[in-house]
């Protein structure tokens, strides 16, 4: 079945307080897109967090590394002015998730609370809305080891499982798969990303036509049990 | 603008010398797809590597681990029955590339020699077919350090280059952006896949509507140099 990416142009600068499922909603309905059953949108983190005053003050390099360690929990790696460490949600990221890019002034924006709840919390709006059956993933945009470049994953979700269980599955010759868990959400935000411009100020995409899980999974389920990972 | 992603189905099995240019474009057309200028042709690297013969017998799991140990430039963990290890064009993934899911009897996949070269061959031979200015990423899944879940990532490129250098542009507030270098193959691929299935035997997907640069970068370029990557 083929997918479409649909980029929501028109959505402007959030401000902490604004409402942001209301924001979204209008500038759908402005570029002409009606939500449907089964569409998942895709909400970059900037605009949540920004909706839900997650902004701190930070002029210098200096002011921004103390916010970067304060929001960590563990740091694995310092590199030049940057650190890759990890947060409370249990992501790896650098800076600890804390942003200064498309940011005004001298703030610095943390990454949600909760992404899992804003996610929740903008798709129970938007199925109320719509009356559509929706899954909303919330992106984050993050580098990895040993590949350059950086690519968005999902950060939290609602209304979709993260992983995409393959466990038992046959493949095309009749053998049991080996690789069992797709990481569909980050897929669906590396999707979405490519729709946005990191440059363009487009926060928001809907993602149609992908056959997906039902489920009450969360994105800190993608979180690699340390004991499990060997590169830490 | 809005993206599409379009798989193509009716390819069926490969064998060792087929050619897979051809088969791929007669089951384009037969799916009613035309191939436009700016399309993306993604293709996983498993039917690239069938038809290039890159398949040896490796009836045992000794055997596959043999294989595996042999297509490994340097192995960074062990873990079960599984290798993490760099292969000769310097990506790290699992077992080295080789692969037995979706393979015909006793068979393991290899890695292509040089998917980069593999991209390029069936770029010119699409591009002189249709008269299309195309682009063509060869695909592989990959696990990934903190994080669940497998994603498709580029393995080969051609036409297009792999990143997308925003060094030097403005943000929506008119300060320079941090994140400059997007693995904009990698979306690529991670977007095709969510057309593809793992069981489903879906090798090709064509993603339409993307703004890329036109380049002849190669996938290796997404390679980490060792030296600047803290988790090797």
């Amino acid at each position: 079945m083929t997918l479409t990416v649909i980029p929501v142009t028109g959505i402007g600068e959030i401000a902490p307080g604004d409402d942001l499922a209301a924001i979204v909603l209008d500038a759908a309905i402005r570029s002409g897109i009606t939500l449907l059953d089964g569409d998942v949108v895709v909400v970059t983190h900037k605009v949540v967090s920004k909706a839900e005053g997650r902004m701190v003050a930070a002029p210098t390099d200096e002011d921004y590394r103390a916010v970067a360690l304060a929001e960590a929990t563990e740091v694995l790696r310092r590199r030049g002015s940057m650190i890759i460490a990890v947060t409370r949600h249990g992501f790896v990221c650098a800076n600890a998730g804390v942003d200064r890019s498309n940011v005004p002034g001298d703030a610095v924006v943390l990454l949600p609370v909760d992404p899992d709840r804003s996610a929740h919390t903008l798709r129970v709006r938007w199925e109320r809305a719509t009356g559509a059956r929706l899954a909303v993933v919330i992106s984050d945009t993050f580098g990895r080891p040993w590949r350059r470049g950086l690519t968005d994953v999902a950060i939290g979700v609602s209304g979709i499982d993260p992983i995409l269980d393959l466990k038992g599955a046959l493949d095309a010759t009749g053998r049991v798969l080996e690789v069992t868990e797709i990481a569909v959400v980050d897929e669906i935000a590396a999707a979405a990303d490519l729709v946005m411009g990191k440059a363009g100020g487009i926060p928001v995409a809907v993602v149609r036509g992908l056959e997906w899980v039902c489920g009450d999974g969360r994105a800190v389920d993608l979180v690699r049990p340390a004991a499990e990972d060997f590169f830490r």
